[in-house]
């Protein structure tokens, strides 16, 4: 049976533009994985009549609604009361939840008022999904041929609401079991991955193989559906090698969350220490190896060398050499990475030089040329950028901070800097 | 006349989680801010049933839909196609468009194949949207007392096209002007800034107030509308003086981006230069700074100091003090900002050492106790934060960043670090 999904949001906010609606995309991905089809998106606000328009009609059109938001007392909790009125429930009191909501207010040290209780109604008959990340619990019920789950709206709170309530519940509504691996490239483009895959990709359907891109990175989510756990890693895992093959070195790593995790990891796994000399990139290499909790583990600072003046006094560049050739050159990326290993006194250091834009640099640099460089033990290596003027600032800070990681993680893997 | 405006989406990707819709809130807030309802927001896929049915229903409840997406040659222009057959139009092929859409191949060296010309193809009698920042160009139409516009998808395009097309027509809908101001606040909750305005927002018609919070940071737009600009301007700013006086110095700017825009902007108008030290911020301090295109005029650049060795070796922080005090205490964030403005000698330093989590530091630190300091000529000042572990590492990262902004633009506006 081929599910059809609709996510209705309930919130004014949504409506105002004060937030993104993430909830929905993470939820899209979610169904997605588990092969159920979401058809629509709906926001209405926190009106009662809106509300119920757009639930009678998600009745007639879909057969699993999952609604986020419009559950706390600031809204009268109606998205519960709307629905529940719309499968003709009644709510009623949970005196569980009520527990579950008042240690909560206890725990966290905050007063809790009369409303906050009010919560604790549910849809009679219904499957409470506790929330252990804030305090309104999200339900599930099967009525009219229609499953409905209702979670929480902030999305700190839907996101594990999600993974660890409403999935288990959806996976128990059809046989077997799902999985998913995540392959992680750098170094293609979407458009060259995709082609390579297509023909495959279209011909697949346990598992299936879904692209995804994002920042200059891409990736691919093979998912398979089986009766069990074993089974479904069997279908993958022929699937993972095939495209290890396929991509070779481009991949970076299989279920890992980033560039620079893979490269913070792997220091650590071999005891090795890690510092940045950043020039364009104006400290994003080291937030993001920051990013990861633990990271000081491996990561012992960096030089944000901004001027000229910082590059010769703190990382030691010879002045020649910077009036010589520039600061966006690949001698001085060289030299900073190498001042970056000396001063930071780590094993391994990376750096980055380049004209990060609005215009082209002193040298007229065209924005986009970008030296990355690593220093190492062994040596010294040096990869020149031609990222073009098209992209954002932003973005081309990105791509530039993942090529200097992308040599580190080569470094660690024993692989040739390029191919 | 009250507008009602439904936001229909168009786009596979969104079903499946791919992104998020960022579109709609940008347009959801650009249209509130024209005092236009938005109370719906839909999303369908590439998909002309389940297309065509949005639009129905979208023509009986709306008198404004915007669309975005499926206007491309990869899903053969689905979203102009249900809409013009859904309000009994024709396409006609529009000659100036296509000749925009060979220059935008010809400027950008890409090839064409003809299926691009089909977005050349538009309802007839509709007003062209011109897109200059991409290919297929948008339109507008009345029909059957609703307005239509449609806009690419993209957000790099949609966004323009919203700003420079699609406002302009809108605003022709309606007598008068629409002007805005942005009133940025830091060191104050979005609940408190609430409470101190509730009352006075809810009977305020023209102008409007309403509040936004972000990453730590709140905002209040002040919106008026009139029959000219001048008018509009004097409508504002008697409210924003007023906010001014009612929030005094947490108010840190009007129409201006970011708190790190006003640090750079005031260091560059003062002839100050400016350097970071940073440890739990790892990197953001830097990076946010350099995120400001021409920051180079004002931030020389930052030591990440991630372990006490670099610290002590390119900070000069003396050993003794690491020991006595801790990495995480008042006197080493001192120290951080005075070696900082020695190493990379500038006018001004910040710094911040705190503890980011997940876990309290070696010296038994909570997560969340932050400080930051500022160096200058005039001496030394350090803010202690206890920010609390319930914000995720991310926040916490963001929040420390902040406040040492906020002690710079403190310092150059000649206020007093606290208040």
């Amino acid at each position: 049976m081929s599910h059809t999904v609709e996510i209705l949001s309930v919130g004014t906010e949504l409506l105002l533009g004060n937030i993104a609606n993430t909830d929905a995309q993470m939820l899209s991905q979610g169904l997605s994985e588990l092969g159920l089809n979401v058809f629509w998106h709906t926001v209405v606000g926190d009106n009662p009549r809106r509300a119920r328009e757009a639930v009678s009609l998600a009745k007639k059109r879909a057969d699993i609604i999952i609604t986020t938001g419009g559950l706390g007392p600031t809204c009268d909790d109606l998205t519960k009361n709307v629905l529940a009125e719309a499968f003709g429930k009644k709510l009623v009191f949970d005196e569980g939840s009520a527990e579950r909501i008042r240690s909560y207010f206890q725990r966290t040290g905050r007063p809790m008022t009369d409303n906050n209780l009010q919560q604790a109604m549910l849809p009679e008959g219904c499957t409470i999904l506790e929330n252990d990340w804030g305090t309104a619990p999200g339900c599930a019920f099967e009525a009219e041929g229609v499953h409905v789950i209702m979670l929480p709206g902030p999305p700190s709170e839907c996101r594990p609401m999600f993974q660890y309530r409403a999935k288990p519940y959806l996976l128990s509504l059809s046989e077997g079991v799902i999985a998913s691996h995540t392959i992680k490239l750098f170094g293609i483009g979407e458009s060259a991955m995709e082609a390579r895959l297509r023909e495959q990709m279209n011909t697949m359907s346990n598992p299936t193989l879904a692209p995804y891109a994002k920042e200059g990175e891409c990736e691919l989510r093979v998912t398979a559906k089986a009766a069990s756990s074993e089974e479904a890693q069997s279908l993958l895992q022929p699937t993972v090698a095939q495209v290890r093959r396929l991509f070779g070195d481009k991949v970076y790593g299989v279920d890992v969350p980033s560039l620079e995790y893979v490269v913070i990891e792997g220091m650590k796994t071999k005891d090795l220490t890690l510092g940045v000399a950043e020039s364009c990139t104006g400290g994003l290499m080291a937030k993001r190896l920051t990013d990861i909790p633990g990271a000081s583990q491996a990561f012992k600072g960096g030089i944000v060398s901004y001027t000229n003046e910082i590059k010769q006094n703190v990382l030691g560049i010879p002045p020649h050499m910077l009036e010589r050739y520039g600061a966006v050159s690949q001698e001085v990326a060289a030299a900073m990475a190498e001042g970056a290993r000396r001063v930071l006194s780590c094993d391994v250091a990376l750096a980055a030089t380049g004209t990060a834009g609005p215009d082209r640099d002193d040298w007229n640099n065209e924005v986009g040329t970008m030296f990355v460089a690593i220093s190492t033990l062994r040596g010294t290596h040096v990869r020149p950028l031609h990222l073009g003027s098209r992209p954002m600032r932003e973005r081309l800070r990105t791509q530039t901070a993942s090529h200097a990681f992308d040599l580190a993680r080569r470094y660690l893997s024993g692989l040739d800097f390029e191919n």
